[in-house]
C-alpha cells in the first residue's frame, strides 16, 4: 500500500453518501419531530427540509460525511449498516447542534448558501434548537437496549465534550496574540477530529466490534478530521465564495488562528515577521475597527501568509493527516469493500479543495 | 394525613441542604475540572466558587434543592445517599446549563446577587459553558457501570428535552397575545417540573428502586416543581428585589405569560378586560418601546393582575400542587425519616414566598 497516492477512486463517494442519506434521513426526521413547536420547524429549516417560509424544500442539508462513516463503521464490524443508524443520527445531531451554536458565536450569516438560523429565527432559537438537538442525541443513542448502545453513548459524550472544548479554544485564540502550531492542532483535534473519530467508530461499537477495531477506526476518523480541517482552513482563507457560501477571507475576518495563519507566524523571514506584527496589532482591535477594514487589508494578510509558507505547510499537513488516517485502517482486518469505501471517503475529503 | 397543613417543620431543611452540599459539591467540582480553560474558570464563576477576578469566593451557589432531592431519593430506595451523588451532580449540571442559557436569552444581568456569566464573560462563554455542562451531565451519569445508571441516563435525557421544550414555549409565549392557563401549566411542567421530577427519582433509580417507587417520587418532584414555579411566578411580579436579586416586576419587564398573568387574563370583569387590552398591545411592541416604559406602567399592570385575581389564583395553585406532591408520597412505602425530609423540603419550597 502506498498511502501517498489515492488508493481508491473518489467517484464511488456520491453513491455512498446518497445511500447513507436514504437510510439515515428518515430516522433523523423522526428524531427531530420529537421537538416541541416552534423548535421542530426551526430545526427543519436548519436541516434544509423547509425554507424560511415553512414550505418543503430540497435544500442542501450538508454532505452527510458523518452518517456515511457511521454506517461504514457498522459494516467494518461485520454488521448490517442499519445497526449504525442510531449512531449516525446521534452524531449528526451533535454535529448540527455545534453548527447552530458556532454560527451564532462566530456571527456567520450564511451556511450552505442559505441564511443561518440565528439570522432567520433569532439568537434564542439558535441556542434552544442547538440545545435540543444535543439532548436528543443522548436520548436516541440510549434507546438501544444492549451494552453496545451504552458503550456508544459513553464515547459520544466524551467526543461531545472535546468538540465543545475545541470550539472554546478556537474562540479564545481569536484574541490571543500568539498561538503555536501544536496548540492549533490540539484545538482542531478536539473541534473536528473528536466527532469524526466518533462517527467512524460508533457503528462498529454498536455492531459489537472489539476495542482494537473500534480504536483503529477512531484513529482513522480523528486523522481524517484533521485532514478535513486543514482543507477547511485553506478554504477559510482562499476559498471561492461561490463554492464555500461564505465571504472571501472568511477566517481572516474573524481573526481565526487557523493552521495557515499559525504556521506562517511560526516561520522565519520578513513575510512571517510582517504578518506577526500585523496580526499582533489586530488581536487588540475592537470588532468594529476590524469590520471597517477594506478588502485590501485582508488580501494583504492572505498574501503574507502564503509568502511565509502557511498555505503550502497546511496543504502538506492535510496530506500527512490523510496518510495517517488511511494507514490506521491497515492495523485491523476489514471487509475489502468497506476498506475501499473508507479510503474513497478520505480521498473525497482531501480533494474537496480542488 | 392532612396535606392541607405542613406536615413537617421546615427548620430541618437548612441542615439537610448543608449535608447535601457537603456530599455533592466535591464531586461537582471534580466534574467541572474536566472542562478546558477558559471554560473551567467561567463555570467556577457561575457556581460562585470564584469571583469575577478569579479569586476564591464563598459566593451563593444556589439553594441546592435538586441535589438534596437526589440524595433523599436514594435513601427513599433504601440505599446510601452516596449512591445518589452521580445523579445529584448530573441534575445540577443540567440545571446550571439551563440557567446559563436562559439568562442570556432572557437578558438577565443578575443571578444570586452577582452579574450573570454572559454579562461578565460574554455571550459566547455563556453558550459554550452551558453546552459543556449539559454534555458533562451525560458523561458523569454514564460512568456508572450497572443497568441502573443507564436507566438514570435515559430518564435524565428525556427530562432535559422537556426542560428545553419548556424554555422554548416560555419564550414563544412572550410574543403571543393569548396563552391559556392550561398552556402555561404545561409549559411550567416542562420547564421546571421535569427536572425536579428527575432529581426526586434519579437517586432511587440509581439505588435500584422498582418503577412504582421511582414513578411516585417522580410525581412528587413534578408537582413540587409546579408549586415551586407558581411561587417563582409570584416573586417574578411582586418579589422584593433585595431578596430576589432581580429588578422589580421582573417578569412583566420580559412580557412573561406566567401564571398570575394568564390566570388574570382568563378571568371575567373590568380589570381582566383592561389587562388583556394592555398586554395584547404590549405583545406587538418592540423591545425598545417596551424598555422605555416607566415604573408606573409595570405597577399598573401588576395591580390589574392582582385585581383580576391572578395573584390569589397562583397562590392557591402553589398550595394545590404542594398537596398533590406530598400526596404522591403516600402511594409507596418510604423510610419514615426520608418521608419527613421530603415533606420538609416541599414546605421549604412553598414558604419561600414569605
Amino acid at each position: 500500500m502506498n498511502p501517498a497516492a489515492p488508493l481508491s477512486s473518489p467517484d464511488i463517494v456520491p453513491d455512498l453518501l446518497e445511500r447513507s442519506r436514504a437510510l439515515v434521513t428518515p430516522a433523523l426526521r423522526l428524531a427531530v419531530d420529537r421537538l416541541a413547536p416552534p423548535m421542530d420547524t426551526v430545526a427543519a429549516y436548519h436541516f434544509g427540509w423547509i425554507d424560511a417560509e415553512g414550505q418543503p424544500s430540497e435544500g442542501d442539508s450538508g454532505k452527510a460525511v458523518r452518517p456515511a462513516l457511521a454506517l461504514l463503521s457498522a459494516e467494518a464490524a461485520g454488521a448490517d449498516p442499519a445497526v449504525g443508524v442510531p449512531g449516525a443520527v446521534a452524531v449528526e445531531l451533535v454535529h448540527n447542534f455545534s453548527l447552530l451554536h458556532d454560527d451564532l458565536m462566530d456571527g456567520d450569516e450564511q451556511r450552505r448558501h442559505r441564511d443561518t438560523v440565528w439570522k432567520v429565527h433569532g439568537p434564542s432559537q439558535a441556542i434552544l434548537v442547538g440545545d435540543a438537538l444535543f439532548g436528543l442525541a443522548s436520548e436516541i443513542i440510549l434507546e438501544g437496549t444492549d451494552a453496545n448502545a451504552v458503550r456508544a453513548a459513553r464515547r459520544l459524550a466524551v467526543a461531545s465534550r472535546k468538540l465543545i472544548d475545541g470550539q472554546a479554544q478556537d474562540i479564545a485564540f481569536e484574541h490571543r496574540e500568539q498561538v503555536t502550531v501544536d496548540e492549533c492542532l490540539a484545538m482542531e483535534a478536539n473541534k473536528t477530529g473528536a466527532l469524526l473519530a466518533c462517527a467512524a467508530s460508533i457503528g462498529a461499537v454498536l455492531g459489537g466490534a472489539d476495542d482494537r477495531t473500534a480504536d483503529a477506526l477512531e484513529s482513522y476518523g480523528r486523522h481524517l478530521g484533521l485532514a478535513f480541517q486543514a482543507v477547511d482552513d485553506l478554504l477559510g482563507v482562499w476559498g471561492d465564495p461561490n463554492s464555500t457560501g461564505k465571504l472571501t477571507w472568511s477566517d481572516l475576518r474573524q481573526r481565526k488562528k487557523s493552521l495557515p495563519v499559525v504556521a506562517a507566524m511560526a516561520a522565519e523571514g520578513p513575510a512571517a515577521r510582517r504578518l506577526t506584527a500585523l496580526l499582533t496589532a489586530d488581536a487588540k482591535k475592537s470588532q468594529q475597527e476590524f469590520e471597517d477594514f477594506d478588502e485590501g487589508e485582508f488580501a494583504a494578510r492572505a498574501e503574507l501568509i502564503e509568502e511565509a509558507g502557511g498555505r503550502r505547510w497546511t496543504a502538506d499537513e492535510a496530506r500527512r493527516q490523510y496518510d495517517i488516517a488511511v494507514g490506521a485502517l491497515a492495523d485491523v482486518p476489514l471487509p475489502g469493500p468497506t476498506r475501499n469505501e473508507l479510503v474513497a471517503l478520505a480521498d473525497f475529503v482531501v480533494v474537496r479543495s480542488k
